[in-house]
This record gives structure tokens, C-alpha cells and sequence, in this order.
């Protein structure tokens, strides 16, 4: 009967106008959060946005999202950002209305007037999907900010009886310093577009982008500015045109142009800028294909649409804090990887060269050592396959451009940056294919999941395959290198498995058991060996950070990474009991924090758990592997009542291109993927009193939390469509047949329910 | 009976063939002519060339083609070069074959084992059209290069029992200096080939230019360094990458790389290296297109097949070193314009952008200010009418992608530099319209040249437009430009009068006459005009330079400048008598040369006379225009014996792109084109007792110089086609007709011949 309904029912657009109206993107812009406020389209190629600040690297941490919800001032709008990373880049293009005079230099946001930085206040924000609107308040301007998926949309109210100009400053970027700018060019065609690119060296190196803007009123006055002082050779300004106003084109590497506007009092302008990875005629292209005229609200009720389509992929009753937290998190869960292709998708790969994507959309932004945990399983339940699939084409594309013949590791527009460690696209993919998303050729994605696995040179792989771990005396950080290595390993055991390819899976399956190499019996803790298979000495289990075993980790944070053999990291260690004491002290430990100053991204601490870096993300649920999942219900329920708020600065860690929000949305449903590639989902407990997944299939799935309050903490039963479900896992399956999962919670623990060894979710040893 | 004779006759192989063997390429490499002697095609896209020195700037001047003659060191081979320039730029991807150690430092060129720079002497030495050959000494290596279209192909044969390697150094050019590489990649494909790119700021700012290389021998190994110090992002080499010869790909600003090669002793290791403006996917493409193999001998053939056909164009009869002097003037008259386009038509424009040629071959490096003088006029007598179409063409699309709508001033590898003067591409255009030459739109081209002489911000048009001239309190150099646009204007003036466009016509003849504005009765000279109307004092008709009234020259130089209204400038001056002994006065004046030290391009003087340079170019023809044709003859005797030598340092002054030679070739056949547009080429008087043009409509014109020695040097009668020739100028089609024009030559100049007003060439007062 409930298969039926779900059968029957699509999401109903009020749930999805009710999601739309629920969430909130100023969620994570404070805090460690990492997020933006601005304008973007599901897994958008423009990211518009404010930018409070421009920082010198040194001090770009906190802002690797161009906003900070602390600040008071906002340089300008620009178009390209990351969700929730630690490190950054990008901020392409940044456009600022202007009333009044023209400044060029942005000056110091801390000293108003000082520069064209702009001063706002929280009063006049605000921020929907896709859309935001601030009002600049010395410049009496009111601006709005909406999105198509290549093309943001500015559009500026100025007030009356001042000269009226925009700002396009191609010098500012996330992570500033000086010399990033390699080349730009500002360029006003004679039909009034503007266009230009610019080649930067920041996190990908020699990333260019392209852009073309349009404005809905007639330019009637420009100037083209070079600041670079000291210039070797004068291409630029062309001789005569001493008079910034008369250069029709700017070249450098400081650029910086303004344009002026006349016009009735009042009248509002609208400019458009499309991006794109190709050429100035392309971001043209795009600009006519997405928004042809400059009917701002039409652009608006677009984003809308897509974003109440989207987020009508999960129906929550809630309280209004729980659903605000839940929606948002569901926002930011679409937002990458992100498109990156023309219309005519045409894009640019990891060898600088253009490609066309054939038969799928190319996406980039791949932030992998993040998302495959839980991001990646969870857009298989929340878009259709096909995104999926775009991934792994675009995975698959990037590495048959891969100058190594490597899949991403973590890469963006376009381009490998190298950073953190694995070659996760390989769960992704594993992941994909074992769940029966397979719109691309499994063959080559295997033999690509194969090679990437066995390219000796990246990160100590040649040892690993040698010695069956990463040898710390030769390459950093190996414990980490080493557990990800074999759960990397393991998911492509399963899929060539899956696939009938038994020689690879047999061999892989040995590969995914060298975590045991990691693996201490004296102290308990994953450590790294030396080449000559000694553990490297002194050891501290505290130590995390350059130069240590661990990535972005101490001991006691990696110790407990081997989610595709939770039952083979019991027997290491002696059993359950002696399992859960280890997590235990994990979660009771008493720890100063100041011990990871040095660390910007481990953050979000209960005891030694951090719950804001992602080596943590899966140790709660590893209760429920030792037969105690009351244990990790009451886990759950301190890191979600401890490292999430329904406010700016509610995300305990960077929001990391959804991860985050992922592992929110999962725990607030009651699953979690702690092994991506066993089509299993560890059962926590349910957050939320109902929700409804409105399944890619057409199917809903139904999770009702019967009797949750405050003072019922705890699963008591757990029915699957009316059956008793007596194991502490579901099924991917199960979840895509519909249906309603009913958890009946309780005071207590019930300590008998999903025990026993068979209730117990995936491991290889078992 | 001539005519006929012409019809029938092709150019002999045995005429090309003597041609060829005639090409001394290593004349201009030393002195003052700025030439190279390394391997080219007819307008080839490559110019393959060795390197003797990598000048930083302030020391650049000499090698601005890379090589001097008087050096005995090759830095490497580097694969694109201008043809006697003044100010430069290229020198992309130089390669250099090493025997034993890598050093990966090109050294002190005068310390021997410093660096990698190799050690020579000419006696190894070989340069023919297409093909240079040389021993490395101190590798003990035979290098040998010759070159198709866009493919530079080398030969390297390595000594017996040292290790062998290639270099490719990326940081190297042509005025070199800190910081010009803005970008650049070095990648090894799986395959073997080596792609990449580089993206310089030189003298055209953000040029990009790629390339494909192929060796005949397998690559055993390779190593990419990055020799850049204080990198802000390490997105290179990539993780586990710290052994170079790991490294599949490099992006950076300071690359260099070095391939092994193992092998027989004594095998010869060929290398291919293709060159695009648009991708490396292109310029693999035209690796495969031109040279599918390593058939050195193959292209080198092809390539003396090419030069052979193109200088058969001329045959000459003559002292073997007036034989060279002229074949090699013919030979550096078609290296540019260059190619400048893929196999598939795809190039790069004014814009950045990337462009399709369709209907014509694109050509870039118009060094317009020397070449409409005589180049262009040249190469509508020795080329196919579609090389002009090709050059017309390329003119106009690069006018289209102009971000101010104008035609080329001074652009190379589709960029515009800006340099010198005027609005040069009007004569080029006006020039083959006039002749007949019309492979492109006319309309379009008449409406090119009217925009571009009516662009005001650039250089004073504004001003000129307003005034009649170019007031010097506000533009510098005002005389010189005033001079020039006032050429420029009457040959769109001749266009449109030809097209039936008479109010064009009207308004550009009313603008020919502004030379007039220049000219100061007082003083004879052409002096700036302020914006009221006064000459601008003091007044030093020797001072030249910046700040002055004029461009590369002095009021000496530069008073003479109206090739379109000599007769005007006769009346301005009171007549031919006053004229000619102001002409005297030029080239009889004892000058000191050191006068012009700060001007690197005032070059060969004779009294204030500087062949070296162009504005003096048509100074000893006026003479003719004056009814004294028989001190044309006696001035350019002197200029023939003085400026020419046929050894390396036999050029003057640059070569300018063909320039120099051209005005060499054209009176060596006995006259020369003063004011192109006019259809007519003043005589002067010949220099070689026999040549014949084999012209591009299949018909032959002969001349004859009947007891031509240094005891008679001046011209006693002439007939064309057996018919006396009264008249001090020849017409275009008089020559394109094919026949024979016969000089008689005496002892005593012959004041009667072509002394009447209607027997001089033509001028607007007339």
C-alpha cells in the first residue's frame, strides 16, 4: 500500500514552495562555516555573490567565501565561489554599483570612504535561493543579485541626483596576493557588451576564465585603468588614448574599469555577466542562450523554480529550527560540483586545452576527500541518476585529459589542484556503479579507477603497492595515505567484482586489507611504518598536522578509518566491548583545543572527535558496528545539538561543498553511507518526526519518528513498511523501492534491538 | 614580337635553380641588418634560426633576430624570428641537442662551459633558402634545421659514446627580461609527443603561441624543471613529483625540460616541431598535415623546391656578387608578412580571440611603416596576386576583431604593437586595389581605410581631422605624422575615385594637401605646427628623437616627405632648381654620425641622407620629379655601392621585413615605386645588365641595360618595347604587359632625356 502511494505521488509544490521558503543561506556565512550568501542555480556554474573582504593570503582562511557575516562592508559582487572550503580561490569578476564619484582602489574596509568599499547592515540583506538583495549604504544603492546557471544578474537601484556607475575590478580574488593576476583583458565591443578574461595563479595554477557582460541601459561613458606600476613593455594604453575613457580595450595585469550611466531618477539598471571556461564568445553564447533580454524577476522566478524542484526532493514536518537547519543543508548539498561547460559544451580540462563534453555536462569542482563520504551517496537519493552519471563522465573525461591519466583528486574549473590525499573518485564512481547508476562505460571507468590506483608516482602509491603501506620515511603522512589507500581499494574490489572482472576485485580486496599494516596492536592507534616496517618513533597519539602520520588528524582521529571492515577493526582490537571503550575515549576525552591552533580545519571538538574536519564524519556510527547503536544514538545527538544552529554561524566546520550539510541531512533522516560502495546505510537515529524522500525513480520513501522529543532520545523499534527491521542497516535498494521506514523512539535504550553479529551492518571480514 | 615571347615563356628550372644557389643568407646578419640565417619557407609561419645570444633589453637591439654573426656561441635553436627588425620579440621554444651532462643554465656566452650554450665557428656553417647547418664544437653534435609552412624540423647527429639529450628552454627571448614569461607548459603525452605552450609580455603583451614536437627515437627519459624561485602556489610538480623526470606536465613561468634519447652511435635523432597561434591540438594537427614523418631530406627538398619557385620570379644576368646581392635581396623580400594560421584556418586576432580565415590565408607581422614603401609594391610584381589578396584579407579581419575598428598599424602573430607611425595598411590596400588586385570586398576595405584615418583618439587624427594638422602641443612627432596621414589620405582618395566613390575622393584629396601645413617657407623645412597656428621654436632642423617633430629622422630627413605632390613641393620650395639644391644639400652635408647615437635606427648616412632608414627612402628619386633624372642616377649609384655590401654586415640599416632589400631589388631593375597608388614607378636607373621578371600573369618583363658599367653610369636613351621612352617614370600595367624596357647606358649624364614637366612622374599639383 505505501509502495503505491509513492507510486502515485510526485513531491506537491506547496512542500517544495515550503522548502524553498525554509531555507536559510546566511547558515555557515559566520562561524567555520565557509558558505555564501549570494545567488547561485543547483550545482550552478556562477556563484554571485558579496564579498566582504579581500585578504592577503595570510590571512584568507576565513574568508575562502568572500563574505563573512561579521563584516560590515562589501567590496563588490563576483561571480565565481566555493561552498565551505578551507583553502580557496576564485571571485572572478567583481562588479560594484557606484553613486557619486568614481575610486578605484577598494581601500580598507575598516575605514569607510577610504576606498570604493561599500558599507552595509544586516538589516537590509536578503538572501533566498537564488537570489539576494543588500543595500549599499553610502551609495544609497539598493542591489539584487539573482542566477542562471552561467549568467548572474545584477540589478541596481541608484538613487536619484547622483551620477550612476558600475565598477569591474578584474585585480580581487579569494586568497589575494600580489603577482596572482597573470594577464586580464577589459574590452567594450561597439555594440556596448563588455567582455574580458583573466589568467590567474592561485590554487589552479594558470586557470583562466572568460566573461561577457551586458547592461539593460546605454553606456554612456567608460574608463579602462591599468594600476601595475613599472610595466616593461607599454601595449598598453595604445598611443593617443592617455584619456582612460577612450581605450576601447585594457590589457595587464591590474585592470580596473567603471562605467557610467544617465537616466531618469530612479530607473533601475540591470547588468548581466555570463562566464566561461572557453573564450569571450562563448560567456557571449551563454549570455544569449540563458538570458536573452534583462528581465531581472523572470531570471529570479527561474532560480526559484529550480531550487523549489530540487529541495522538493525531501518533504520534512518539523519544528521550524529543524526544518530551517534541514533544508539549508539540503541547499548546500546542491551546490557542486558544478557545472562547467558552455551551452555548446565546450569546456576547458585538466591540460589547459578546450574539450567538448559528448552526451553529458561536464562538472567540476570536485571537492573529493570531502564528498565522497556522504555528498555523493546522497545525491543519489535526492537528484536524478543522470547528475550522477555527469559526474562520473566528467571524472572519466577529466582523466583521459590528465596529463598523469589520473582521475581528479580534488579539482575545479577545470583543474588539478592535488589537494588533501586518496584518489576518492574511485568510491564516487564505485558507488554510482553499485547502486545501478551507469550512464557511462563501466569498462573504461574501472580500468580509469584502476590506473589512477596504480599510478606509482602520486603520493607513495609505488611503496603502497610494494609494501602494502605508505612508508612515512619516504612520503608524508602515510597512516592517513594507508587507510584511504585500502578503502579506496575495496570499492573497486566490489565494483570489478559487480562486474565480473574477479581478477581485479581479488586483487583489490587484498589491497583494501592493508589497513591492518596501519594498524598498532601495542598502542591500539593507526600509525605509520617506517620502510623497514617499524613504526616511525617517537609516537605522539596527540600530534596532528605537517610532518606527522596523520592528514589534517592526530591518532585519534584516523585511528578509526576502515569503514569496509568495521568487524576486522573489532577483532584488532580485542572485540566490541574493547572497540567501544577505544570510542569512548574518544568522545570523553578532555582536550584543550588550543592543542589544534595550528590546525585551521580541525575544529568542531567533542573530546577528540572533530567534528568539523571529515577523518570524523563515520566514528559515531561505528557503535552500531559493535553491536552498542544505542551508543551511537547518543553520539548523534550531542554533535547535532552541539555542532549545528539554524544560524550564521551554525556549521562546527567549512561546510566543505556540502559534506557538511550532507552528513546533517543523512543523520537527521536516521542513515548514514559510512561505506560508500556497500549499498548500505548505517541506521543512527532519526532527527526530524517525518520525512518524506521523494526518490529519482518517482518512488517516496517515507522515515517517521514516532514519539521523538527531547525526552525520547532513543530507537526503541524500527519498522520497514510495516515489518519489524531488526538490523542496525538498510539497503540502498530498499530505500529505492519505497516505502516508510517508522522508528518507534523511547526514553531508553533498548539495548537489544539490531545486537547481534548477522544485524550488524557491512564489513569484508565478515 | 617581345609580348609574345613573354607569353610563351615560363621561368626556366635552370634560372631557379641558379637563383637559389645565388641566396647568401648570412648577408644582414652582422651590422646593422638584424636578418637570421636559420630555416624559413616563402612567408613561412616558422622561422627556425639559431640563437647566438639571449640579450636582457637594454643590450637587445643588435640580436633582434636572435643571431649576430660576429658571435661564436648558440644558445639553442629557437623557432620563430623576425627579418630585420629594429625592436623584437619571439624566440619561442628553443631547442638544443647536448651530448654528456645536462646543464639546464644557459651560462655566459663568453665563458665557455658556464651553461648549456653551445660553442661554433662559421667554418661548419651552411645556410641555404630553407636549410642551416652547423657543428655545436664543444658537444661535438651536427646540427642540421630546415623548416615546411609551421613545422621546424631538425637534425641532430650525436657523437658516439656520450649520453644524448634535447633541451627545450621556455624562459628564453628575444629582448628578454624578468618576468616576460606570463605562463607556460610543458607536457610529455603518452605517446611521446611534447606539447605545449607559452603566453609572453612582450613587445605585443599577452601573445600566446603553442607547439607539438615529435622525436624520430623513442623519449628514455625526461626531466621538467621549474626553475622559478618563491612560488606562491606549488601547483607544481605535483605531489611525489620531486624527481623532475617523474613530471608529465609543467605549468609555470620559468620551464625548461630535457628529453634522453638512447641509440646506435652515431644514429641521427630527428626532432619536428610544429607551432600554432591557436592550441596544441592545432599545432599537432599541423605536425601531421605537413611533415607525417622524419624525412628531413624530404622537407628540406620541399623547402628548396618552394624558394626555388619563388625567386624564379627573377632572373637576373649579373656579376656573381650583384647576383647574390640581388637574391638575397629577392629572399629576404619573401619572408613576411608570415603565415599566421593553422592547417584548418584558425588563428588568433587583435581580440585575443580565435578566428577562422575563410576564403583566404591568414598573414600576421605587418611591419607597415617600412613595408608599403616598397615591399608590398614589390610583391605585386613577384608573387601571385593572392599573396595581396592573402595580406589584404588578413588586413581587413584584423581590422573586424580591433577593439577600436582600426587596420593594423605595426602587428605581428595577430597583435597590434602600436609601433611607429601612420595608418599604413591605406597605401597597402590602396596600392593592389589600383593595380587591379581585388580578391577581397572592395566596399569593405574603402570603408576600413576611411575609419582608420578617422579614428581620432589615435596619434592626433582628432586633431589632424580639426586643424589640417597635428599640433605638436598636443601629440608628438606632429610633423612626421601630419607627412604620413597626408600620404596615407590621398591613396584613399585614388581608391575612391577608382570605386566611383567621389565624396570620399573629394575629402580625402582636400586632406592630401595638409602636407602643406607642415611646410615652413621660412626655413624650407617640415616643422610641427602648435594648435595656434605657430611653428613650434626653437627650431633645430639636425635634433631628432623623442620629443622632436619627427619619427626616427630630422627636419633633413623628413622635409621630402610628400611622395604624392612632389610638384607641390617643388612649387612650395620656388621651383625645380631650389629643390635640387636643397636634395644636394641633404646628401652633401658633412655630418657627424654620432649626432644620431641616441637613435639606434638612423643608420647609413650620406650627409644627413640615412639609407638605413626608411623616410629617406624615396629621397633620391625626387630628383627625377624635378627634371634632373641624372642626379637620381648619380645619388643612387652612391647609395648602391655604399649601403649594400653582399656579406653579412652588407645591410645598412635593418632590413625591416624586406624593406631595405626591396629598395635595393627594385633599383637594381631601374626604378622604384615613390608613391605607391599611383601605378607608377619612377626610374632611376639600372644596375644589373640583365633581368628578367617572370611575372605573376605568365608574362615576362625584360630589362636590358646595354653597356652597363662603372664608366657608364648614367642613362643615355630608353625604349620600351623597341619604342623610345620619354619619360622619367614606368606604369604598372606598362610592366604587367610583359616586353622589354632597354636602357642604353653612357659616360655623361643625358640632360635631355625625361627633363619635361610632362615627363615626370605623377604628382596630385599636376
Amino acid at each position: 500500500m505505501l509502495m503505491a502511494v509513492g507510486l502515485a505521488q510526485a513531491a506537491s509544490p506547496e512542500a517544495g514552495r515550503a522548502a524553498y521558503a525554509a531555507v536559510d543561506p546566511f547558515i555557515g556565512t559566520g562561524g567555520e562555516g565557509h558558505t555564501f550568501p549570494g545567488a547561485v542555480r543547483p550545482f550552478g556554474m556562477v556563484q554571485l555573490s558579496p564579498d566582504t573582504r579581500i585578504q592577503p593570503r595570510k590571512d584568507a582562511y576565513g574568508w575562502a567565501a568572500g563574505y563573512r557575516h561579521d563584516d560590515s562592508s562589501i567590496v563588490g559582487f563576483s561571480h565565481t565561489h566555493f561552498s565551505g572550503t578551507g583553502h580557496s580561490d576564485l571571485g572572478d569578476v567583481l562588479v560594484l554599483p557606484i553613486s557619486g564619484d568614481v575610486q578605484l582602489e577598494r581601500g580598507d574596509p575598516d575605514v569607510p570612504g577610504s576606498g570604493y568599499t561599500a558599507r552595509f547592515s544586516h538589516d537590509s540583506e536578503v538572501a533566498e535561493p537564488g537570489y539576494y538583495a543588500v543595500t549599499l549604504d553610502n551609495y544609497d544603492i539598493r542591489a539584487e543579485l539573482t542566477a542562471s546557471e552561467r549568467v548572474g544578474v545584477h540589478r541596481y537601484q541608484f538613487p536619484a541626483g547622483k551620477p550612476a556607475h558600475v565598477l569591474v575590478d578584474l585585480r580581487t580574488s579569494m586568497y589575494d596576493y600580489p603577482g596572482k593576476v597573470l594577464w586580464s583583458r577589459l574590452r567594450l565591443q561597439p555594440d556596448g557588451t563588455v567582455t574580458g578574461y583573466r589568467k590567474t595563479r592561485g590554487w589552479a595554477p594558470g586557470r583562466e576564465l572568460y566573461f561577457a557582460m551586458r547592461f539593460s541601459r546605454p553606456v554612456t561613458g567608460h574608463a579602462f585603468h591599468d594600476t601595475e606600476q613599472d610595466v616593461p613593455y607599454k601595449g598598453f594604453p595604445p598611443p593617443g588614448h592617455q584619456d582612460p575613457r577612450q581605450r576601447a580595450q585594457g590589457e595587464g595585469r591590474q585592470l580596473v574599469g567603471s562605467f557610467d550611466f544617465d537616466g531618469a531618477a530612479g530607473d533601475s539598471l540591470v547588468v548581466k555577466v555570463a562566464i566561461s571556461p572557453v573564450s569571450e564568445a562563448g560567456a557571449i553564447a551563454n549570455l544569449d542562450a540563458e538570458v536573452p533580454g534583462f528581465d531581472f524577476d523572470a531570471v529570479r522566478e527561474g532560480a526559484r523554480e529550480a531550487w523549489t524542484q530540487a529541495l522538493s526532493a525531501v518533504e520534512i514536518q518539523a519544528p521550524e529550527d529543524d526544518r530551517k537547519a534541514a533544508y539549508t543543508a539540503l541547499y548546500h548539498a546542491l551546490m557542486g560540483p558544478s557545472l562547467f561547460m558552455d551551452v555548446d559544451g565546450r569546456y576547458r580540462g585538466p591540460d589547459g586545452a578546450v574539450h567538448r563534453a559528448e552526451g553529458f555536462r561536464n562538472h567540476s569542482t570536485f571537492s573529493l576527500w570531502d564528498t565522497y563520504r556522504a555528498l555523493h551517496p546522497l545525491l543519489t537519493l535526492v537528484q536524478p541518476a543522470a547528475r550522477t552519471d555527469d559526474f562520473v563522465n566528467s571524472l572519466l573525461a577529466s582523466r583521459r585529459q590528465s596529463p598523469y591519466g589520473m582521475l581528479p583528486v580534488w579539482s575545479f574549473h577545470g583543474q588539478e589542484t592535488w589537494c588533501m590525499i586518496g584518489y576518492h573518485a574511485v568510491p564516487v564512481i564505485a558507488d554510482a556503479y553499485m547502486k545501478g547508476i551507469r550512464g557511462y562505460d563501466a569498462d573504461e571507468a574501472l580500468e580509469a579507477m584502476v590506473a589512477t590506483a596504480s599510478y606509482g608516482p602520486y603520493d607513495g602509491i609505488a611503496q603502497y603497492m610494494e609494501l602494502g603501506y605508505v612508508p612515512i620515511d619516504e612520503e608524508g603522512e602515510a597512516a592517513s595515505k594507508t587507510l584511504e589507500y585500502a578503502y579506496d581499494d575495496w570499492t573497486i574490489a566490489r565494483m570489478a567484482e559487480a562486474m565480473g572482472r574477479d581478477d581485479i576485485a581479488a586483487r583489490f580486496t587484498r589491497r583494501a586489507g592493508n589497513w591492518r599494516h596501519a594498524f598498532d596492536p601495542a598502542t591500539g592507534f593507526m600509525r605509520a611504518r617506517k620502510r623497514d616496517g617499524s613504526f616511525r618513533e617517537p609516537f605522539d597519539p596527540t600530534a596532528s598536522g605537517y610532518g606527522t602520520d596523520y592528514t589534517e588528524g592526530n591518532a585519534w582521529q584516523y585511528s578509526w578509518y576502515v569503514p569496509q571492515d568495521v568487524a576486522g577493526l573489532i577483532q584488532a582490537h580485542g572485540g566490541d566491548d574493547q572497540l567501544v571503550a577505544r570510542l569512548d575515549q574518544v568522545f570523553d576525552a578532555q582536550v584543550d583545543p588550543s592543542i589544534f591552533e595550528h590546525m585551521e580545519d580541525i575544529t568542531g571538538l567533542i573530546g577528540w572527535y572533530a567534528h568539523g574536519n571529515e577523518p570524523s564524519h563515520h566514528v559515531a556510527y561505528l557503535y552500531a558496528y559493535a553491536g552498542q547503536p544505542w551508543r551511537t544514538q547518543e553520539r548523534l545527538a550531542r554533535i547535532m545539538s552541539t555542532q549545528y544552529k539554524p544560524t550564521p554561524d551554525g556549521l562546527a566546520g567549512n561546510d566543505d561543498l556540502g559534506q557538511m550539510s550532507a552528513w546533517y541531512l543523512f543523520t537527521a533522516l536516521g542513515f548514514y553511507p559510512v561505506a560508500p560502495g556497500s549499498n548500505e546505510y548505517v541506521i543512527g537515529r532519526p532527527f526530524l518526526p517525518e520525512a518524506t524522500l521523494n526518490l529519482p525513480n518517482g518512488k517516496r520513501f517515507r522515515i517517521v519518528a514516532e514519539g521523538l522529543s527531547a525526552a525520547h532520545p532513543y530507537v526503541g523499534r524500527v519498522t520497514l513498511d510495516g515489518d519489524p527491521l531488526d538490523r542496525a542497516y538498510l539497503r540502498h535498494e530498499e530505500i529505492m523501492a519505497g516505502g516508510e521506514l517508522r522508528f518507534v523512539m523511547q526514553a531508553n535504550p533498548n539495548k537489544d534491538w539490531a545486537t547481534a553479529p548477522d544485524q550488524r551492518p557491512y564489513s569484508m571480514s565478515r
